[in-house]
């Protein structure tokens, strides 16, 4: 076999998850599936690859950049190769959505409604190289699929609010609009046909403020191809400017402002209205306390796809990292597979990077490098490793992960500074003289003392100390 | 936007873990991870892509099949696809041994020596279509990189007990061998250097019997290039069967039959048996069960990479399934990207499908649809949902899965249905009777019984029966 020497890198926007990140990451996810199943939500596990034309949806306009894939045989050969057809054109997902909306479509016969499910797992995104941007990363879905109910928008508010302060987040606020208002103000405005534009810039009130998305509302054509210039009227900028004149603080004062400024208006906005009105209403019955959730109509959410309430989490305390959590209601998730179908669903995201930025500056992740509870040393002379082994064994059969040290330098010392190092609370000395008396020598690490204890002595104080 | 109707298939090779299979999945990986963790295993996250060069090892006579990915801005356009280069050409890793060395290498000097690890995660085989064939599945490794001590083979045969037993499983035997005494065999046949041959050969005996190996053994070349043809003489025919006359069952009188068999011989047969002596040794004085374990000559493992004990661990009441849970020690891992860097390296692998298909026939896996400990329904008359909703969060906050029923049928009918269908073990009515006395409704779903409980009644009885 002719080898070469091979670079041991990982490829642009890929990254290593080493034992210190990965073990707070498990501990978020188990606390995250927590949160999620507390609700009666279920795991759904689909492929990391899906058909090209289910992930593009056959949508000529699709421009985002995906992953596709092909079987390749050996090592050069590019050229032989097997090609796929329609059929096998392996994409790899670029979110859990379109996933959830292809797999609720093939087995829907087999599936409840509604349908609570979480999903997560790790997602691909053709991203030109770009500091900080991943071409690989994690997703936290959950979705409620096949209730149209507004007590599903109200319980996607209670799960957010119950995953953040499983957590451990008490500053933070999830702040909810509908589209079916924002649609009102493009009918009063004039410009129902144009509203995605009007609510992705609406949507940059947080970055350029009210005066810049006046501005941006106004802005006249560049040339004959530019789309995106709205070029409102001053009398329409008046009537943002109105409307984002409502304020969030107190929602009953919001949500009176919000009425005012409909009044005598029919049509969808009175749906929104009467939608946020009940949100509120449920939200107060079931006891969600009311610092954690605020009617703020700049919520806008830039996809195109909402279709009623849309949500968002503010961290308080750290506004500028954006929102940590957010999602929507998207009627129509499966239309793609089933036309028509018009499956109405709620859900959100977790924003996991930003979570776990804001986490680990809380304190609210465990940072360690290892699991381990005990450290059972092997005494530097002839045979002792059984009786060590043994007693790693013991040990261990009580419920503590523990390790044996079987390193290349035995003396104790170096295997103290294993443990140390390594952030191992306790450490187990057995030589012949503790063997002899049917005991163990038990150091606390931290401490940095130690003391002559039978087993079962031991496993108490361990079980007093590390509470398990 | 151009769109038309996809179909929702998932790709050929590829399938969608729906609920009831996903808890079930979910209970495995938490079961098998909380034992690698009581060694002091750590998870490793590495990357779905690698290099392709990482894949192949640089390895002209690479010949698996693998994913290669591009990426593909839009739906159509493959014309202006991104091309890559070598230094992006994404493949698809194919297990999780390939990237655990090239992980180990880049970060040796931030991870501990021994370095012990887990990873759970999916891999990606380029198979051709084939019924029971799958092109991603999971794996779940453990690993102990840079220990040489005889010690960590005895522990990998315990975490492998472990993991067994915390499955449930108590007729299995975890069998044993060494390559080292595979390689003393073929220097007595005076083959040594075809000895990869010979054990490919001899692992087929459990499937085709002593004079299937013998048979092949002696084989003659069909034709010229026909190099997997031995063709041993009788003499070294009879050398092969009398080895594999040394049965497992008792490990005394294997381990003196095979030292009878290599009386006299030197080399690395003494290393082998000194080794293997150890192991048993070891393992009875931890104290390890022994009808969990056996030394058996006839473990080859199929890889060449193998340089010491290997391991495979058979279901004694369904030896049909083949081995469950396999390893070895492969010393050399990181040669590939550190050249002559000879780091030791031993671990075991899941055989994750199979396991699953013994647990669910055995009855140790969860088999159920749904999370959900209490239905709370919803009084079919106007205005209780929002009763119903407080009554859902108080039972959950007492820590207990809990749905609230908001179906499109709001007969109560129609949500007890829903909550015999899905499996929900107690439903809750709370109608404006009860509501007036402060109490609800709480019907067992099996016992098919009510009983008119105030709130601590109904958590008091939840917690008894639901052990929560």
């Amino acid at each position: 076999m002719a080898k070469k020497t091979v670079k041991p890198e990982v490829l642009g926007g890929f990254i290593d998850i080493l034992p210190r990140e990965a073990i707070a990451q498990n501990a978020l996810f188990s606390m995250i599936s927590e949160a999620y199943e507390a609700f009666g939500f279920v795991p759904l596990d689909t492929p990391s690859m899906e058909r090209v034309e289910v992930l593009t949806g056959g949508d000529d306009d699709f421009d985002k950049s995906i992953f596709v894939a092909k079987i390749v045989r050996g090592a050069e050969d590019r050229g032989s190769s097997y090609d796929f057809g329609e059929g096998e054109s392996f994409g790899l997902r670029f979110d859990l959505t379109v996933p959830l909306a292809r797999a609720f479509s093939a087995h829907s016969n087999d599936l409840p409604r509604p349908f609570k499910r979480y999903q997560i797992g790790k997602v691909f995104r053709g991203e030109r190289q770009q500091k900080g941007r991943f071409r690989e990363f994690y997703q936290c879905d959950f979705d409620i699929v096949g209730s149209d109910s507004t007590m599903a928008d109200v319980e996607v508010i209670q799960v957010m609010e119950g995953v953040m302060t499983k957590l451990g987040f008490t500053e933070f606020v999830i702040r909810f609009n509908s589209r079916n208002i924002l649609n009102g103000l493009a009918e009063v405005l004039g410009c129902g046909e144009r509203s995605n534009e009007v609510f992705r810039i609406i949507d940059k009130l947080d970055k350029i403020g009210l005066d810049g998305v006046v501005t941006e509302l106004q802005r006249k054509p560049d040339n004959e191809w530019d789309e995106s210039a709205l070029a409102l009227s001053e009398e329409q900028a008046d009537k943002v400017k109105a409307f984002l004149a409502i304020k969030p603080g107190d929602n009953d004062r919001t949500m009176s402002e919000l009425k005012d400024f409909f009044k005598g208006q029919a049509g969808v906005c009175q749906k929104g209205i009467a939608e946020l009105a009940y949100m509120i209403e449920t939200l107060r019955a079931i006891g969600v306390d009311e610092s954690h959730w605020s009617l703020d109509l700049s919520v806008a959410r830039g996809l195109g796809y909402y279709t009623g309430p849309v949500f968002e989490t503010v961290l308080t305390d750290k506004p500028e990292l954006g929102s940590v959590f957010s999602g929507g209601r998207f009627d129509g998730l499966t239309n793609r597979f089933i036309p028509d179908s018009n499956i109405p669903a709620v859900g959100a995201s977790v924003g996991l990077s930003r979570l776990m930025v804001a986490m680990k500056e809380k304190g609210l992740l465990p940072e360690k490098d290892n699991v381990t509870d005990v450290l059972v040393t092997v005494f530097p002379s002839a045979g002792q490793e059984l009786l060590s082994a043994k007693t790693a064994k013991a040990i261990r059969d009580n419920g503590f992960n523990v390790e044996l040290y079987y390193g290349q330098d035995n003396s104790l010392r170096a295997q103290f500074s294993y443990a140390a190092k390594r952030g191992i609370p306790y450490a187990v000395v057995i030589g012949p003289d503790e063997a002899k008396e049917g005991k163990l020598q038990l150091k606390d690490m931290n401490a940095r003392n130690q003391e002559v204890l039978t087993m079962a002595e031991a496993i108490a104080k361990l079980k007093g100390s590390l509470g398990k």
